[in-house]
């Protein structure tokens, strides 16, 4: 999936500013090389608080765009990309499980379901700003617990948000259908952000 | 993506036949790892024509019959794996392109457009058989003449029907949404596949 230096030919040709892609994510760093971009990562942590009330689908942009102000005083006239990502089911959001238990109870809780993964991407330049959310919805068949059991205990997915990664075995074998971007529930829906990168030309 | 043998603990339980992927795509190859089977490859060329009039949809599955019945008198008491896909844009099929020049008009035809993806796929073992069709729609952006001539110049996608790859930087740039399986798009609907896989047991 990695492309080398020589695609840069054409992104050169979009003559954007320079990026900083505010994220720890490492996928989201593959995904943003794999997509062609040369970019310097650079993260500012943040206290993730929103207010009450908030719609559950609106707190990645909110969270996106506190990581961007956060980031803004450090970058060098450059352009500042942040993203966050959630899983939502119902009204409930699922984080990171904190153990194996607790990603064998969210995936029991996904089987047989369909969720939403929205990412809140904002851009930041120059006081320009651009915001948008992504949202994937994502279908498990029915799994069974011993199949739920061998993944976790395989390599406890402990750094994704609902227990699983689209990319996985798990991920794989056990989802059917989506409707909306792949790269979304990796983390990064590549596609929007191109078309949003497209505007700083 | 791929899972060492330690996984197998769990599909040693599925209690499969034996398994042979009657196919040369080293991405179907990729993908029934990944999804943790084991498998050896076996492929018998066939002619690839079917029935005048047989609607789009249906020659992938039709091809994927022929490969299981080339393949059966070769099988040791193994289940056999077929599967065919097929890039549909409107009433045409994209097959792979036979050149540069051919990929670009592809890649120019698919741009702003929805197409859909057909793998048929087919399971034989011991008389029994199993048929399916997996469709995936792919929405792809309104595409810049000079992001599809790099993409091409970079690596020609003569082995892609369509002339993509949905995990090419083309796939990730320029794809904004799917309805249906991702894996489908790469050549072998997995999660299906391991529903009708089950049957098996």
């Amino acid at each position: 999936m990695a492309w080398p230096a020589s695609f840069c030919a054409y992104l050169a040709t979009m003559q954007l500013p320079p990026l900083i892609l505010g994220s720890k994510s490492p996928r989201r760093q593959q995904l943003l090389a794999a997509a062609g971009f040369r970019f310097r990562v650079q993260v500012q942590d943040v206290e993730e608080v929103w207010p009450p009330h908030l719609p559950l689908a609106e707190i990645p942009a909110y969270l996106a765009r506190l990581k961007a102000e956060a980031l803004e005083p450090l970058s060098q006239d450059e352009l500042v990309i942040t993203a966050d990502t959630t899983v939502i089911l119902g009204q409930q959001v699922l984080n990171k499980p904190t153990s194996a238990e607790e990603a064998i109870q969210m995936l029991l809780a996904l089987s047989g379901q369909c969720h939403t993964v929205v990412t809140g991407v904002h851009l930041r330049y120059r006081g320009r700003q651009t915001e948008f959310s992504a949202h994937t919805r994502v279908y498990f068949r029915p799994l069974e617990l011993e199949e739920i059991t061998q993944y976790v205990a395989q390599s406890p997915p402990l750094d994704r948000a609902g227990a699983y990664g689209i990319q996985d075995t798990i991920g794989l074998r056990g989802i059917r259908r989506i409707e909306g971007d792949y790269y979304n529930v990796m983390g990064l829906p590549v596609c929007q952000l191109v078309e949003a990168l497209q505007q700083y030309r």
